[in-house]
């Protein structure tokens, strides 16, 4: 962890609050696509420091990161707003987001998921681990939530309700 | 969020790599604990400030985590290297590691779980959310980890080798 990392640190939390940050993931296809998150983590966890995100797994950003376990984090400018609140509110799925908003996407440093030109701090991280999340309970009660889960990503992934917390090295802060 | 807590940010993670913070948990009858955490993670959750730490669920603090769903997080002093080595060697169950190493408890504004006077930086915070980490796999690997894990928290829960995820809301930053 380096002077760049420390610096950005509390300047990316917060922006994660308002308006929110972009998301970049790309398909074992090599397609991409983009999402906003307004909750995420930082910090260190097996001596490394990671960027925690938390998921949805009937999301298009969900199989994109299940299929390329990576994952770029863009801290958008002032000016991006809208882009950020339009990126929140459309599916992947029905809207190429990257277009429409003429995101330019630049080559990343480390991973083949690309990080956006007009953003002006990029995080590119590679997924070392990913979970889903249940809330601690007793045992009958958590076998019926995994098993709904799992039920649901294989039957009817789209209308998946639980979130995946996805654990990602930083490769790279700039 | 305040300017306190985005002050304290970057500090408290890179302290948190070298030499680790102090984790203070109080039991249902009101004893104290400390541990030395050196993995832990800050960001926003449900739009609020988060710690996240993650507990061995063999450890004395897991059970008292458990029992008042509060904590606190306290970033030491250069001079508190060897403490903070210390408290990370030995279990509760077996040492009062708060004596021994002659900490100061301090009343805490928001929660019943105190302070460590020593320390240069205090966050309070209140669990919201604990969640038991599993990686992704399939269901069948899943559902043996899961009833092991709750095996061994009902009957031999000194030996639990899981770890828990708790989402502390960060309360207070001082």
């Amino acid at each position: 962890m380096d002077a760049d990392f420390e610096k950005h640190l509390a300047e990316t939390i917060m922006r994660l609050e308002d308006p929110g940050l972009l998301l970049v993931s790309t398909s074992k296809q090599g397609k991409n696509n983009v999402m906003t998150i307004g909750w995420g983590l930082i910090g260190m966890f097996w001596g490394k420091p990671v960027f925690v995100v938390s998921i949805r797994s009937s999301s298009y950003t969900h199989e994109f990161i299940r299929e390329s376990e990576e994952f770029t984090v863009n801290v958008p400018t002032e000016a991006m707003t809208g882009v950020v609140r339009y990126c929140g509110e459309v599916s992947g799925r029905e809207h190429d987001k990257l277009s429409e908003c003429k995101l330019d996407l630049l080559k990343s440093r480390f991973v083949r998921t690309p990080v956006i030109g007009q953003c002006k701090l990029h995080y590119e991280c590679r997924v070392v681990y990913g979970f889903d999340l249940f809330p601690r309970s007793n045992l009958l009660r958590h076998l019926v939530r995994v098993i709904a889960a799992k039920v649901e990503e294989i039957f009817c992934h789209y209308s998946g309700r639980y979130r995946s917390l996805f654990f990602g090295e930083i490769l790279a802060v700039y």
